[in-house]
Order: structure tokens, then sequence, then C-alpha cells
């Protein structure tokens, strides 16, 4: 049989790539990985993804869903053999409805994350979910890899921001559920399985998204601190005395100013001396005209007084907010700049912060003196990235020990009760390091699961799981 | 082989109860069913549970997971057959961590909901599910059922307020997972898959929660209102206005006020002429002195100008507060008073909670005329108990109309995007319910979890899903 004749039969002949055209869908953002797609389909209806995994399901040709391109872990690239599908929800755009009363709205998979944040603030409404990527990310790869970013410590993750899913199984059967109920206890959570599956379980078309009401007042300050552990302390303070209203809590490292300062265009140092350690802290409020700058300015003055803060410069107007901001956001693109480097996504309880800070600082210093750690991250996620820059020509030298790095660093997090990814998920680039650190029995249960939703194993090969 | 005896010598004698005192674990709180239980198993340790459950497995005996007995639709009561094991988790009941700086704490199945919320306030932080059993439900019941209560809308279900969990599978082997992360995106979420379960998985046996700050300020309020529709615009409104600091509010029909004043010592009507409905809002903060008193008047004086409330009063202490909380929560013991009714547990989305009140009163009042309407619940969730009650006599009578009204009131959720059980879960009560709601699709997936899990079907059997 001729699958791709039956594809662009489903599809019409415009939305199925071949040869050259398929080049942008089969390498990943970092270019850690370079495939080979079969073809690549661009469906425009659920009923165009139903009929399309049913016919790759009977010719047993994998299928890889691609959304906006933006993970880290080679999770929407093909494999190098050419005989894979790649299926781009890209044209499955629409936000369907929204409902402010019900603080719901129901958006498509290809629906880029800047776009839903738009239409729910021009219903009087936020949508909380924010991260870099946010102007070419797609919900559907925010439901597929449960994405996390600034906002996790007030909103959670992109897990608990779903109230219902439209899926279409392996074998094309569609899963409706885009209900807007916020309690609903009729049997298992079998939708929560498909977030952060990676695809590998089925293809999310579409999502019921929880709403807030919309951010009226926001307040943001720069806090100079000694050390990771006085960032936690006086996240915890601020907590209570805000009344819990702190949406972003992320810690900066010195070397984080000064290369987005020397790389990034308008970035400059904030403050008059250097501090090895910063917390961009940022309070936000439904409350039109809650005095958050007066209450965060007072909270940083009483950690001020008590030695837990050494200086700190509160935004006095959107321009100087998003300068703050723009140090955090990139700290990436300035790494970019300095070249190779090795990336690390762990998490730990916030408590064992510090000593991760402490202790992968120190192996560091011992065993890679050549690197520059860079340690940026969510603190109230206890979420880091800890990176390691190379200079110039150690970059290759530094590539080479990957393993080694990333080895002791998982450990280290491991024995802390962490994670090695905390919000990056698995793809293609974690397998053998999910075999390491999951537990056999829970290992287990997920090939279990595999086996039961994709019996064939055509969605998403060798990604999350080994083929088994 | 003496399966009995295999118990005994896991557990010593005094912790295997037969005969007569299995008595108070062989029916329900609302006495729906009488079971009869081969015996009750009471394990102090997750080895234990471990050991009985593969003991069990082996000689394909079905075990019934016990918690506090306090659930609604009979989930943890074993049939009448005298052949299936109930496992009572009562003295698994440790509270084995609490780390303030990480506001999480780890606590075993068996610990009493109250004895949580208690081990959270000594360390200045806040465990925020609540609800009306909560001084003898457990939290493995809690975690086991996705329990919600009265703070759903600023907090979520139990299944938000979980970062890990230990279980204990059909054959015996144990799930670890007691992270306390709040980023860890490293596979399938197969914890998520026993929560809401009803124990036909396998035995949560502890879980790792999530605590807030500590509340310090809190502001209760009764407001009369003409209609639901009015009581949901006021929500919305008050949600933004207080900085979502909304943490209940609760819809009272005026049958609630007269009910409760009759039955329950203490409780009458707070304000001085009758209303058709009231909302109890309170909102809460963890900033010590915030003016929540003053926020909740103000916006409660803004409605009324708009027409929105029609009187209300707000507690001037906490003697006053609680005043008005008993009301609430004394409604189902007033119902218990005047004898046989009918309950209904239904959500919709909040925008269809006006509609689905008004087709469902002019239902009842069209079908069951003798019948009195007494629909209260959560509006914030869209979750409303939606309970018909008898007068005296005509009570057996109005049982036996059961099905009619349950198919016509389940319905009309169903029409409006809604769900036949909204937090009770569905026990064995709802089994045939769940069959006809679920999508085909999903209730086939399902039943593949139940296998991939519980190949025997040795755990909780016939509860949620039917035997097969």
């Amino acid at each position: 049989v001729d699958l791709l004749g039956t594809l662009r039969g489903i599809l019409g002949a415009g939305d199925l790539l071949t040869g050259e055209a398929c080049a942008p869908f089969e390498s990943d953002h970092r270019r850690l990985y370079q495939g080979r797609a079969l073809a690549v389909a661009l469906p425009r209806s659920v009923d165009e993804v139903a009929r399309l995994l049913a016919a790759c399901n009977a010719a047993r040709v994998g299928v890889v869903p691609h959304g906006g391109n933006t993970g880290y872990c080679g999770g929407a690239t093909p494999d190098e053999s050419g005989t894979q599908l790649v299926l781009s929800l890209a044209r499955l755009n629409r936000v369907r409805s929204v409902d402010p009363e019900n603080y719901s709205l129901i958006a498509e998979a290809g629906c880029v994350l800047a776009q839903v944040q738009r239409v729910a603030e021009a219903a009087e409404r936020h949508f909380p979910l924010s991260l870099g990527s946010e102007g070419s990310c797609q919900i559907g790869g925010n439901l597929s890899t449960n994405a996390g970013g600034v906002h996790v410590l007030r909103y959670g993750m992109m897990r608990d921001l779903v109230l219902g899913l439209e899926v279409v199984l392996a074998d094309g059967r569609v899963l409706p559920g885009l209900t807007a109920l916020r309690k609903d206890n009729t049997g298992y959570d079998i939708r929560g399985l498909f977030l952060g599956a990676e695809g590998t379980l089925g293809v999310i078309t579409a999502a019921s998204l929880k709403l807030f009401p919309a951010i009226q007042s926001t307040a943001t300050a720069l806090a100079a601190v000694a050390d990771p552990g006085a960032a936690v302390t006086l996240l915890a303070r601020l907590r209570a005395a805000s009344g819990d209203s702190v949406s972003s809590f992320e810690l900066i490292p010195r070397i984080g100013i000064e290369l987005t300062a020397a790389h990034i265009p308008g970035v400059s140092d904030p403050l008059t001396a250097p501090h090895p350690w910063y917390a961009l802290c940022e309070l936000a409020s439904s409350r039109l005209g809650e005095p958050l700058d007066a209450l965060l300015t007072e909270a940083l003055g009483a950690a001020y007084e008590a030695g837990l803060v050494r200086d700190a410069v509160v935004a006095r107007s959107g321009r100087e907010r998003a300068a703050l901001w723009k140090i955090r956001e990139s700290i990436p693109e300035a790494q970019r700049h300095e070249g190779a480097g090795l990336k690390h996504d762990i998490s730990v309880p916030v408590s064992a912060l510090p000593q991760f800070v402490e202790r992968g600082a120190a192996w560091v210093a011992a065993h890679v003196p050549a690197a520059r750690l860079i340690a940026y991250g969510h603190v109230g996620d206890g979420n880091l990235h800890f990176n390691l820059q190379g200079r110039g020509a150690d970059g290759p030298a530094l590539l080479k020990r990957a393993e080694e790095v990333r080895r002791a660093l998982h450990d280290l997090a491991a024995g802390l009760g962490g994670s090695f990814s905390a919000e990056h998920g698995i793809g293609r680039l974690k397998v053998a390091e999910l075999e390491r650190y999951a537990p056999a029995t829970e290992l287990a249960l997920m090939h279990a699961v595999k086996r039961a939703l994709d019996p064939n194993g055509i969605m998403n090969p060798g990604k999350v799981l080994r083929r088994s």
C-alpha cells in the first residue's frame, strides 16, 4: 500500500510535505539531533489527525508530534531512519471558546502560548503560563511536556492549569473530554496520562484551560543576597508577608548579570556594587490599586535590616520592570554567545536547594575547574538550570566531559530527593537517565501503560521510554 | 492454603479481626450497603501492607481498602459474599516529616485529616483541604477519592495538593515516590492514576502534601441574593476585587436556613428578613493584619448598590464566623432529621450553574411536587448538592422514584457539559452511571489501565468499574 498516497488523500497534497520541505522539522531547537522524516503532515482538523493516526497505526509507521519545536530534549525530532511521519499541529490553532464567568477557555494544540495569553487578556482574564519561548511554543507542546516557567510558584505547572483534554489515540480513536469543570470525580484520571507524556501515548489536539483574574497590580524587584540560602529564606518570608502573592522568584548568579550585560543590548547591572547572588522577585494581584510596591519595599527593607538582603532595587515603571526581567530572560541567549556549554535542569526540595548549589559548585570547582558555573532558575520550585560554560577554545573539551558531569550532578540531585529533569522532560536526550533514576516498579508501570495505550508502539517511538 | 493463617502470620493475631468484630467495617456511613467481610486487617507498616496484598493476590482474594468510612458511595464497604478482606489503614497514622521551608509534609494514609491540619498549623503552615468529616476522614481516603470540600476554589482538589505518593500495588510491589518536588518532569504521571481511583488500582500508604502560608486574616459574610445567577456574578467580582483571596463561596437556599434553624441547636437566621438564596463568602490571607473585613464590607456594599446583594452580615468575631459556618455545615445533619431524601452531587461549568438550578428546580416542581428541593454547595467549583427531601410519610414514596429523578438530573448536568459526580466519586453506587455517561473510549481506557495494574482484579472489586 502507498502510505504517502493515503496520507495525501486524507490531507490534500498541499498539507503533506516531503523532501527538502521537511528540513525545518528535522532538527531540534538546540541542534542536538538531526533526523530525517518520511514526510511532514499538517492536518487542519481533529478528524484529519484521527485518520492520519489510524493509517499510520495500520501501517506500523512511527508518528512524531511536533509543536513549536522549542523543546530542550529532542522530543519533537524524528529519528535518522527516514521512516517516521512528523505530525505538525501548527494548523490546529484556533481558540475555540472563552468563558470568562467560568474562568476558562478552550484552545487547540497549535495555538501559540502568547496567543492564548492575549485572548485571555482581551476577556479581562489571565492565563499564567509564561516562559522564554512563549512567542513560538505551542499549547500542545506545553501540555505534552507539562511546561513550567516563571509562574509555577503561584499557579503550578501546565498540568495544574488543565480542566479537560481532547486526545487522538494511537489507533485513531478520539478521546473527547473538553470539559470545563473544576470538580469531576468520575473514574481514573486517564487524561492526566497524556500531560507530560511527550506525545508517546497519543496526540493532544485541544485543551480546556483555567484562567485567573486579570493582573491589575505588579511589583518587581531585584534583591542582592549573599547565597542561595538567603534567597530561600527571603522567599519563605515573602510568601507569608505578601498574602502568598509572590508570582515569580528567580535566582540569578553574578555571572548571569555579567554575561547578559556583555552580550545583550540594553542590559546593565541595576545595582551599584556587584553581589554574588540575586533574587528577581515579583508580586502580582488582581486587586486594582493594591499597594504592592509599598509592600515589597517594606518586606525587602525588613529583610535588609535582618541582614538577609544586601541591596535591592524596586522597579518604578513598566520600563524598569522590563529591564529587570530582561536580565533573567536573556541568560540562555547570553550563554549561546559564550559558546559550548553543558545544561542541567535539576530540582530538589526548596529547602535542599542551598545544599545542592554548595555541593554542586564544589564538585565543579574540583573536577572541571576550567568551566564557569551558571546556576539560575526558579527558587520557588526548587528548580535550577545548573549550567557549565566553557571559555572559547575550552568549549569542545568541556562537551567531552558531559557524561561525567551529568552523572555527578544528577546523582547529587537524586541524593537530595531531587529530579534530573524538572521541567524539560525526557525526549530523546534523557531516556537513559530515566532508566537509571526511576524506581524499577515505576518504569515497569510506564511500559505497561505504553503497551496498553499504544500496543504497536507508533507514538513518538524511542522518546521517554526505550522501544521495547 | 489457609489464607487467614497466612494473614495472621503477617500481622500478629491482634491485628486481624474476624466475626462480630468486623461489623463496624461492613457497612457504609450512609447505610446504603451492608456487606460481610472475610476478615479485617489492621497493618502497622507499609511492609505489612505489601505482604498482605501479595498473599491476597496469590489467593485471588479481593481486598477492600478502608479509611475513615465517611464516603458517600459505598467505596469502602465489602460485598455480601464474605470472601473479601477489608484492609484498614487506620494504624498507619504517623505524620512522617514536616518541611516548613519547602512548604510540605509527609503523612501516612491513616492520618485523620484534622490531625494533618493541626500538624501544619504547629509549623506555621496551612493544609487547606477542609470538609465536613475532617474530624474522622483519613488522608488515604481523601487521596483515593480526590476529596473536595470548601476550599477547592482557592486551593484545588486533593489531587492538586499532592507532591508525591507511596503506593502498594496489587501484587505487593511497593511504588516509592514520596518526593517533595514542585517540578519533576520525568515520564508519565503514574501516581496520578491512584488519586481518585478509590483503591481499585493499589493501596496508597503515604503522601507528600503541599502546605501554604498560615492564614493570618479572615473575613466571613453571609450575603442574601435573589438567585444563583447573582451569586455567580458576585463571586466573579469578588475574586477580582479581593486579589483572588476568596477561599470559600458556598450557596445556601432559604430552606437550608430554615431546616438548620429548626433542627440544629444554636443555629438561627442571622438576617432580619428571609431571602431566597444566600452566599457564604470567606476571604483569607496569610498577610498579618490585612484589612479583609473592610475589603469584604466594601465589595458587598458595592454589590448592594449594584442590586446584586439584598442584604448581608459580616462576622465581627470568631464566634459569629463559626455561627455562619455552622449553618452551611449542618445542612446534611438537618436533612437527616427530616427523614429520607435523594442526594445528587453534580457539577457544571460555573457559568452554567444558574441554568442548572432553574431547569432542575422546574423539573422537580413538575415531576416530584411533594419533594422539597435543597440545593446547596460550592458555587466556585460549579458543584451543587442538589438534594430532594421527602416530608415525613412521603419519604419512602420519594425513594422509590430515585432512579427517575437521578436520570433527569444527571441528564440535565450532562447536557450542560457537567458531571454526575463532582466530588463524591463512584464507589459502588455510581458504577452504572459511569458506564452510562463516560465516553466509550474513556471507559475502555479505564478498563485497560485496570487490567495493566491489577491483572487479577483483586483491588476493591466492583467499585468504580464493573468486574470484567
